[in-house]
């Protein structure tokens, strides 16, 4: 049975800031520099979604892609679209909003929802520039 | 040796429908909603086709990507450009074409053509957000 | 008061075929090739509606663009997507369906629809490389 | 003498919020949605600017993109780059930041500033689908 | 009868340097800094040719892009492409390659030889960020 | 603890040529066609670079993206960007100038430069369609 890897992107525009409230205003201006800005800034963040399995063979699908959409859409974008992410998603409170970081939360955000084939990869570009990939490892 | 990987990117435009003749309408209709669409609906698709291998020392390619550009028309793009994928492509003849089964296809067509290096990976946009990669697991 | 023009990109996915009925099938073929070829082709067609107009004092706005989306939706995406645009869309009948012609059946279908500012452009790409701009004129 | 156009891209990340302070909440909650979220959101913004004039028979330029490149981060990105449009730059102070508004302000932030060739057009593209032009009619 | 605008991106790949020969190395130092370095450097050129003009009833067409595309491949493709714009290409020679210059000569070229329609616009892009455009003013 | 991979983009514009000077004229013509043309021609190369590590719980950083990019410059991008890869580059003396070479080349150049985290991948796009990856295997 050949496995395959099927990928959705999406697309959410969000504000954040890079801040350690444990560390000092000192340390925060030097780590992060103008990611440290008080006001905050923002992206228009892409996620691709990748999902690892074996195509039905009824449907010839490993997943639904419009079914995946909803998913993440459910879980991620609903709730991080037009939002600030340092202050309005419950399941970031208390993280860091490095591209790191959100890369793995939406991860565990996603990995028990899919319900054909399995999770393989997040995808998360800040910037066309600027990415991080998190494969659950 | 370096092993490395090279990737040639080609496009082809065509049309095709998802539809299991096995299956009743309502099946069909419900399974794929507006992919079922009774008078065909197509894409750009975007091929990427990605070779494994070491740098010959003489010519310092893996291998030509002219001569990977020229196989890759002559096996997939000269059967599949401006076709019906359903109707017109013996290669795919009783196959679903969901993205999948087209990906997992092609590297079939491909597998035995590539005459430097090994075919690593194939991977196959429907669209900008939808992509699936068969890497002959 | 200051002029400007707003933009908004809407995509979808549809079947077609250059087929001139009045004449010959040699003609058709030599007229246009493989664009001719008998059991469809598709294209992922990318269109941008440009609107003229002063920004409202209290919005900010010359029109919101979701109610741009939306009026876009509602007249072209709903009727072309996931259709064959010589078969299913009624605002089509009997044109053929070359991408300079859709853009300017676009226009028509939108002209009179835009409630605020007026239509200044309609861009139709039927691939990355082919495009038709339609100004009214 | 021939008269051609020379542009230049450059980007910002920037955090805001649309919201007119003279209406009430339930104004602004209807006439903007989520772009009027409380806790800002943000985009990855692409500025065009586009300059016009006869090339100079010593150099070939219109104007040197480096130096336009210059004037334009000096005039606008370091005061709009990890900013928030709305609270943190002195030019945009008791604008609505929609893009109209915004790509009329750089307008006449860049007007004065182009030291060869004329301004002829600022583009704001706040997403890939959504742009504004101003010519500075 | 509507009047509307075709337009078709070709590529190609070339190498330069901005040197004006007349001047002296100082001056060419500073005007064109690292555009002036000795061993040439070089870009993926991307050009888009734009037709105007009102579609054939019978074809649909302005003008076929396939002929298009030919045309320009004939007169600037072949002659630029993989080559040295300063050394290489005829109806360059004495020109400052500025992407002024070369926009304004590859009208030159194609002004007469457009068979439907009318040349319209020249764009080229020399990089993604730096795009010159020529009407025939 | 997770492990990811970050990734950054840059970007740098060359002349290059392949040719192997311990071949005849005629086998470097016959290999490589126009891409030996003897007056050199070039690109707009892009180069990823991707790091894989652990996200630092103080920082939310596997790397500073920031400072990877000044690595990636100061090693790759000074030397590289307007010069020409078989005449200027240090690091590339007596290396056929291939995607793949230049990839592998790349990837020694970085390998013991990475302060934090560990090299995971060098890709390079030679234009938009090929592209050579590079895991240091």
């Amino acid at each position: 049975m050949p496995r395959a890897f099927v990928s959705r992107r999406v697309h959410f525009n969000a504000a954040h800031r890079l801040h350690n409230p444990d560390k000092s205003d000192e340390w925060n201006a030097k780590t992060y520099g103008k990611c440290n800005s008080a006001n905050w800034h923002g992206h228009n963040y892409v996620l691709e979604v990748i999902v690892a399995g074996t195509p039905d063979p009824e449907t010839g699908y490993i997943i639904d892609l419009g079914l995946l959409k909803r998913i993440v859409e459910e879980r991620i974008i609903e709730k991080c679209d037009h939002a600030n992410l340092n202050l309005d998603v419950n399941f970031l409170n208390g993280i860091l909003t490095s591209t790191e970081n959100l890369a793995i939360a939406f991860w565990s955000e996603l990995e028990d929802s899919i319900p054909e084939g399995e999770l393989y990869s997040v995808k998360l570009w800040e910037t066309e520039r600027n990415m991080v990939e998190y494969r659950g490892e």
